[in-house]
Formats: structure tokens, sequence, C-alpha cells
């Protein structure tokens, strides 16, 4: 699947400058020479971006990082490369969402598509592809062969979408990438800024969203679904996955290949799943989980701790099938 | 109510090349000669069609069923009558989606309706209808007098509406009977394919749904609900029944008269309600249940088994109201 | 915030046409030359307008209003005015609906707008504010400068939207107050016609619903959601409080400030919450509970009674959250 950039990036930047617009800097090293050109998680950064870490987790990738600079606590500065200059912050989020701001500053509010074209006036960029009526199709939009666009849906600029696609009336696509032989539903909102800001008192601030919902080959997401893209990574619904109506996906979910996830189902951000998951209707799951593949979460169940490989679980929290029904009986 | 079928039925087709299309039957009896001109279920078929049996609960129908040959398992085929070929194979479900495909190759998909008008175009055709903007109409569809249709709404073809009817704005209406009286809040999904598949390595195979979806006189159904057709038979809302926001009906579900449904409720597929059953915000229904009449069910309630009449339930899995309550103080 | 009058009042009508309309009134004073301008709530009566009083929780209101008259239950009516005519009934919600219709016979159905434009047309009228594409804009709808409405919807007559603010598409605003700053995300359906109604056989009877939704400043609602506006109060969302996707928000519910709202909560009718307040994903509280300031409610709870002030819940019901703890441990 071809890259595609959502949202442009500003910059580059001197260190010295991202540094005062955060504010409440602990650090005091001279970076006025230093230009950021970037600002990326720590795998990703490259010698003349930016990073962050919040998290003893991301140790093991931190100490690799290849980013000149990295906001952090000054507990977990001791996890950086010595090349790697620690900014030092009490609030790390906080650091990171001003920053993030300053390098996208559209990326905190789905603005409107200024480039929405009538599909009848740019059809003709498409082969074999059909619309129904009063479809807007944005700019750089790509569709594969055989796709079918219904009525009154709005595909925003840069959206990617496969061969022999179906997408239903009223949906909305945006920062998207769609693969081959994918079906959304009537009403499905997809790509949309997630929930996430620091509270703040009177006025929250928005966490730009700069990543992508990627949608894998042959998936389908039922009616009225809403599905965040990433933060910082991505959103994704693994090959042959199927999602049932109204499910919510937040961002930074990762569902892997031939899930069901039935009506109703909600997923707190990042949480990720293997593959060959089974979710009963109206199951919640929890943020930042790990649930493992060929697990079975019965419906209704709030899933609150990761879940390792071909276990079965229900309850609320959720626990392994069998407590949950010696649980009812000795009750 | 009159007839309207939705979707055109291909055939008739040999025996044999049904047969050959399935693989994996056991039954080897010389069909060559048979033409099958439908697929029916059990009480439906006539002495040309094939129909199908999956349970032994439905034996008492099975044994009656006019069908000339019937798909089913090796120990079910002992419920059919001696006139009806038994098609043996041991995945009734699969063999029944496959079929389904010969004769209604298009009902396992919505694609875009390509007989859409603006209702500008064709408010002629209809007597004291009332059109919002931007709404699209399809082929033979009929409203009755006194209804309004409001902007940005579709209604697919062959949709029929009576007499008083109000759909809002942002609905979409397909394969639907919707009678008079008949009120659907904004952004409703109504007659979309519910979510039917056999799983399969990479590409689940999609069950057609055939089936309609019935409003009786005087329903409500609020806002930004997803009501999905039935496979083989029909979704029905039965007389005076109101729905509020949000709520999820899948395929099959048949829910009786004067029935109050409250928020985010879920009802998983096939599970039926009698009359005047009461059910608080949140709730969700496993499938394939029996509720009574004067059932009522809490809110948040999980329901996995069927209920008598005049029950009233609560609980996460749900259990008789004062059981609830006993248990909760025990606790 | 101007004020803003959604729905036109009928009348005045005499006292004695309203007891007839309503029947099985128990009182036989000589109301003939008693002329009612409106019908308002025990505290915002005045001297020509009849009131309701339906429970004992309003006395120390029911004794200060100014209204004329009461409609009110023989055991209640000691708690009214000597000079407020109480009208007796047993079925006191049944007869405030009734007389609720007479004086605003449009605002239990939502009927499609008429006088809906489409903003190409009506931009001149707009400083500042930037529409996508098929956005259709009511009569005298105010939309302050640097706005922003996505394409594909709706803003019906008389709603107010504040400056700085982006509503994104597929979303209706109707009978709606819009502050500064405020987010609507895609597909979200506000002010619409609440889940109230009388149940009567065959034809349940539906309550007026005159009040408004208020969005305070700053506030953000995801996508997909859907409020309710109030059927004699307003629903009211509280400054800088954020709701994520899929949120149902029922009549007349009040939250305050500074609130976080995650995704697939459910409220029933008229629950009001304070400031500070974090609700988790699918959570649902029923109606008419008083959630305190800065509680905190676990994702998938299920409140059902008031919750006082810092307090943290979980469960089902909720209960606190040290009790939960306790609870799992024993079990």
């Amino acid at each position: 699947m071809s890259k595609t950039l959502f949202f442009e990036k500003k910059g580059p930047f001197p260190l010295t400058e991202i540094i005062k617009n955060i504010g409440f800097i602990e650090s005091s090293i001279n970076q006025n020479i230093i230009s950021i050109h970037g600002f990326e998680p720590l795998n990703r950064a490259s010698i003349n971006d930016l990073t962050f870490l919040n998290s003893i987790k991301y140790k093991n990738i931190s100490l690799k990082t290849k980013a000149v600079a990295c906001i952090t606590t000054s507990n977990l500065s001791k996890f950086l490369p010595s090349n790697c200059i620690p900014i030092v912050t009490k609030n790390v989020l906080f650091a990171v969402t001003k920053v993030a701001k300053i390098f996208y500053p559209t990326a905190d509010l789905d603005l409107p598509d200024e480039n929405l074209s009538s599909a009848e006036d740019v059809s003709k960029l498409y082969t074999d592809v059909k619309f129904g009526k009063n479809v807007l199709i944005g700019k750089n939009v790509k569709i594969g062969i055989n796709s079918n666009i219904s009525s009154n849906s709005i595909i925003e600029s840069n959206v990617v979408i496969g061969e022999n696609c179906t997408i239903g009336s009223f949906v909305l696509l945006r920062n998207s990438l769609v693969s081959n032989n994918v079906y959304i539903q009537d009403g499905s909102k997809i790509g949309i800024k997630g929930f996430g800001f620091i509270p703040m008192q009177d006025k929250n601030l928005r966490t730009p969203h700069v990543g992508k919902v990627v949608l894998e080959d042959n998936v389908e997401i039922g009616a009225n679904s809403t599905i965040d893209r990433g933060s910082f990574t991505n959103t994704v619904i693994g090959k042959n996955t199927f999602l049932d109506n109204q499910v919510h996906v937040a961002h930074n979910v990762q569902i892997g290949k031939n899930c069901m996830i039935a009506g109703q189902v909600g997923f707190a951000g990042s949480t990720t799943l293997g593959d060959n998951v089974i979710i009963g209707g109206q199951a919640g799951l929890s943020g930042h989980l790990k649930i493992g593949n060929n697990v079975k979460i019965g419906g209704g169940s709030g899933v609150v701790n990761d879940i390792p490989d071909n276990c079965q679980v229900m309850g609320y929290p959720a626990v392994l099938l069998k407590e949950f029904v010696k649980l009812r009986k000795k009750i």
C-alpha cells in the first residue's frame, strides 16, 4: 500500500524555540544551533528529529532511538543514548501535545475539507468505479477498479481505497488507507480525530492526531460505527476482520486478522488484539491492553486486563470463563 | 401491507448444478432431472423449492415441508418427509450460504441503488407528501399521504412507507415495509445487511440477506439506530413499539407490540420478544432467545436465557429481579 | 447568550377548554372566566400561566408558584398557594402531556424544517464562516465569526452557533444554542425530540419537547452521538466538557463543567452532573440522578443512585470503588 501523508508538517524549528513554547522545561543545555526537522515516536525518529519517552515500558526502544533530543522525565532520562539530549519536564504528555501542535497545527481538529468535488465532476478520473448521487470526493483520492461509493458519502482528500470495495451511504472517510475488498456499511465515520487531550481548567488542550486508519483486505465495518485515527501511530483493522454495527474503535487500536467483533463493542485507546479474536456484543475493552490470538470475549464483558492467547473470558471485570461459571455457581 | 420483492431471484437451476457448487455433499442420488425454482425456509418452501434443516428444534416443521429437497445433516435427515430428498452435508450453514448466493447473488452486500432520483424530480408521483432538501428516492417507492421525508434522507427502491409517517434527516431506508404513523428519527439506518457470514480463513463467506424490515403501525425508531433486515425471514418491530436512540436490532429479530426499548439497547440475531416488553437502557440480549409478554428487563442487563411471560429480570447475566436483589443483599 | 424561541406557543385558551381537553379532571371550580396564556414549570410560571406539580420533592417551589392554576393530585394540592387553583387528576403526566400539546402542537415530533436553504445561497449573511458542500441552513440561524460548518450538515432554523466553532459532516443541529469554540464531530444529531411519551394501548401519546440543547463554551461532542433536547427544561453540556463518540444524552440531562465522558456512555433523562466528573466508556446512568462534583465513574458501570461529591464508583450497580474492590476480593 502506498504511503499517503495526510497532514502537512511544518518546520524545521530551532530546538530553543520549541523549548520556549513548551515552557516549564528543566533542562538548560545550549541547544541554540540545533534544528529540529520533525517530531516522531522513538522508533521512527531520525537524526534530526525530536522524540519523547513517557514510560519505562519503552526503555528498550528509547535506548536505541536515533533522535537528537527527547522529551522525558528526570527519572527516565537515563534510558536515552548518550548522544540524545534529554528535554526534562514533569508533564511529558503536555509537552508532547504542545510540540505536536507546532509541527502539525491543523491535526487537532477536523476542519472541513476545502477540496471536495462532486463525484460527477471528477468521475472521469476513476476507472470502473460506480458512484451514487451526491458523493463528494477530495483531492488526490485514489479508488481501485470495481469499487462502489454509495450516495451521500464523503471521501476526503488523499484517502486511498483499493479494488472491489463497497462504501455505503452517509459514510465519511478521512485520513484512511483502505485495502481491497473492503465493505463499509452506511453511516460509519472513519479516520476522525480521537478523544485525546490534556485536561485543563476551562479549556482542554487537544492532542494532534497525525496517524491514519488502515483497513486491510476483506475487512467489513458495520453501520454507524466510528473509528478514530491514530494519534502518532495508526489505528489498524487486520485482514478479513469483520465489525458489526455501532462499534467504537478509539485511536491507536490495532486489531489482528480474522477477528469477529459483534455490535456495540467499544475499544478504548491503544489496545491491541491478536488474530482470530471473537468478541460478543456490547463488550468493552479498556485502553492499552494486549489481547492475544484466538481469544474469545463474552458479550457484555468489561475487559480491564491483558489476555493471553487462546483464553476465553467473560464478566465485569472479565475473568476466565471457567472462573466466571464457578463464581456464578458459588453465588 | 402489500408484498414487495426487494431481491431478484435467479433460477431455476438443476439440483445437480447446485450440489456441485456446494461441494462436499455426501448424498449421491441421481438428481439430474430435478429443477429447483427457489430456496426457501421449511414452512414457505413449495414443491419445486430446495430448503434446509439445521436443528432438531424445527423437526415439526420439517416433517411437513413441501420442498423437493432439503440440505441437512445425516442425523437430521430422518425428520424429512419421504418425498423430500435429503442433501446431506456436515456444514449445513455453509451449504445454505452457498445456495443462497446462487439464487440471490446480490443480497450479500448492499451495492449502491442505481435508481435513485432527486425527490424534486419525482415529487409529482407522490400526493400530499412533504420532502425536505436533497432527498433521494428509488424506483417503485410508495409513500402514503401526509407523510414527511426530511432533508438528506435516502429511500431506496421498492421501499413502502405508509400514511402519516415522518422520516427524519440522514435516514437510510432499504428493503423495508413501513406501515402508517411511523416515526423514524434522524440518522437511523434501516434494512441493511446483517452481520451474518461463514468465517473462513482470510476471506469470510457472507450470508445473503433476502429478508426485509417490517415496521408496523405507530412505531417510533430513535436517532442513529441500526436495524438489519432478515436473512431468510424478516426483522419485525410490532405495532406501537418505541425504540430510543442508538438501539441496534440484528437480523431476524421480531419485537412484539407496545414495547418500550430504551437507548443503546442491543439485540443479537433471531431473538423474539412478546408484547408490552420494557427494556432499560444499554441492556443486551443474546441471539435466538424467546422473551415472553409483559417482561421487564432492567437497564444494563445481559440476557442470555429465554424469559417467560410477566417476569422481571436484571443483572449480568440477567436473573429474576427478586433473585438479583437477594444476591446483592447476600453480598 | 441570546434567547431563541424554537416553538411557537398557541393560546391564550380559556381554562375550561383546557380542562375539557384533558378529561377525567376531578376539580369542579368555575373557571369560565380564566384565560391561560402559557403552560410553564412551577418556578417559571407567571400570573396568567398554568403549571403542574407531580412530586412532593418540588413542594418548596410549588408553595411559591405564581401560576393561576396547577395540575396536580388530590394529595399534593395542599402544597399550592391559596390563590393557585388546583386542577386535580389521578394521572398528572397524562394531563401535562395533553396540555402541552394544546400550547405546542408541533413539538412532539420533528417535522422537516421547511425553511432550509443551501448554504451557498445564504453565505453572504455570514461573515467569516466557512461552509463545506451541500450544507443546509435554516431561517434566522446565527453563526459567529471563524466558525466552520462541514459538508452535508444541516443547521435548522433559529439555531445559534457562536464564534470559532467547528461542526463536522453529517451533523444535525436543531433547537440548540451553541456557544463559542465548540467542536461537534461528524454524524452527531443534536436537539432532537427525546424519548418521552405516555404509554397507551396501540398508540402512545408523545410528550411535546419544547426545551433546547445548550452547549456551553469549549464543549466537544464526539462522532455519531445523540443529544435530545429538553422536554420543559433544557439539556445542557457545561463549559469545556468533552464527550467521546456514540454518547447518548437523553432529555433534560444537565452536565457540569470540565467533565470527560468516554465513548458509548448513556444518560437517561433528567440526570444532573456536577463539575469535573469523569466517566469511563460504556457506563450508563439511570434517570433523575444527582451526580456531584469531582465524581469518577468506572467504565461499564451502571449508576442507579445519586453520588455525592468527590466519590469514585464502579460496578453494576455502581458502588464506591473501595467497596467494589472489597467485594471482588471476597468473591
